[in-house]
């Protein structure tokens, strides 16, 4: 997607450690009107799919996929939440999900009741590094017996092997934008 | 908001401690054309105040300020992070709430390129009942200076004091929904 791709040249930041800043429009300041361009987009890539549910994962997902809904007839948003204790009920359909960014593995979970073999679901979320987080969605929606119509990502390092992981798998992975180098603050995207 | 009002009451669930829960439409599973209606009422409420910027803290926050921004004319939405580590660089402003469901306090955190005496702020939250996390963006925002032209909440647990201390101290606060007892599981709503 040209537009995010230029936004990213525009506004990101590249800071030591490979890390991309995108925090004035994407994942702390969010320019909503933005979001709804990209709402488009994914509703051109996934519009077919006959999707009945979007899934993220707390927080930065959330605002995308709310705003992305509006371009999916207003389906229901499902976010995934970090467990804050250890005390979780049965009701639940639990993850394990590794952080590399923090250095610790955290437990996501989402509510039986709102995912069932009837969803046909969308997953988004801003970024896609490792994987590690749509991993643990992914192993949700298994669980619940929902069927995966499609994962959009914002922004993917390509130079992570999440992406290409989960595309093996035979996912079908939509990255609006791929970043294959980001070396000496300099970005470079895959032709698309 | 009789719309509210009346969802809560078909869709919301009373559970003991005074616990509410509308996961089904509001902090879990997010039903995106009802937050439509409440951006519209909350446009009604805010319109005339030239708010430039909308605040919330994540993550339940996220979706709704998100939404009701397009009724703002899109302006931005920035939102008030959980720290992860101790690790806080002084470009952040800080602020720490006490959290009565969790029983420990955190710190939120806002980059301060992204606040500043220009801003005309509506804080918004989907609960309300001791104001802790509120007290948590009122402080942000003063120490960046910026005016607090409004707190929109959608639902204000009227028997407990954050509400009431806030529009004491001269706070325009709005509550979509304010529920004066839920003793017995038999909501009661404060006449508006």
């Amino acid at each position: 997607m040209k537009l995010l791709e230029d936004k990213i040249l525009t506004d990101g930041v590249v800071k030591p450690g490979n890390i991309l800043k995108v925090d004035n429009f994407l994942n702390h300041q969010i320019d909503v009107a933005f979001l709804n361009e990209i709402g488009s987009e994914f509703a051109r890539l996934f519009g077919d799919k006959k999707i009945n549910k979007i899934m993220t994962i707390e927080a930065s997902g959330i605002g995308i996929a709310t705003i992305v809904a509006q371009h999916f007839d207003n389906v229901p948003v499902l976010f995934a939440k970090k467990a804050k204790s250890a005390n979780i009920g049965d009701d639940l359909y639990t993850s394990v999900v590794k952080s590399y960014t923090y250095g610790k593995d955290y437990t996501i979970t989402v509510s039986k009741k709102f995912l069932s073999t009837d969803d046909r679901v969308l997953i988004l979320d801003d970024f896609m590094a490792m994987g590690s987080a749509m991993n643990g969605l992914i192993d949700i929606i298994n669980q619940a017996g929902a069927s995966i119509e499609g994962i959009g990502i914002c922004i993917e390092k390509g130079f992570q092997p999440g992406g290409q992981s989960l595309r093996d798998r035979g996912y079908n992975v939509q990255s609006l934008a791929i970043i294959d180098n980001m070396d000496n603050g300099v970005i470079t995207f895959r032709e698309q």
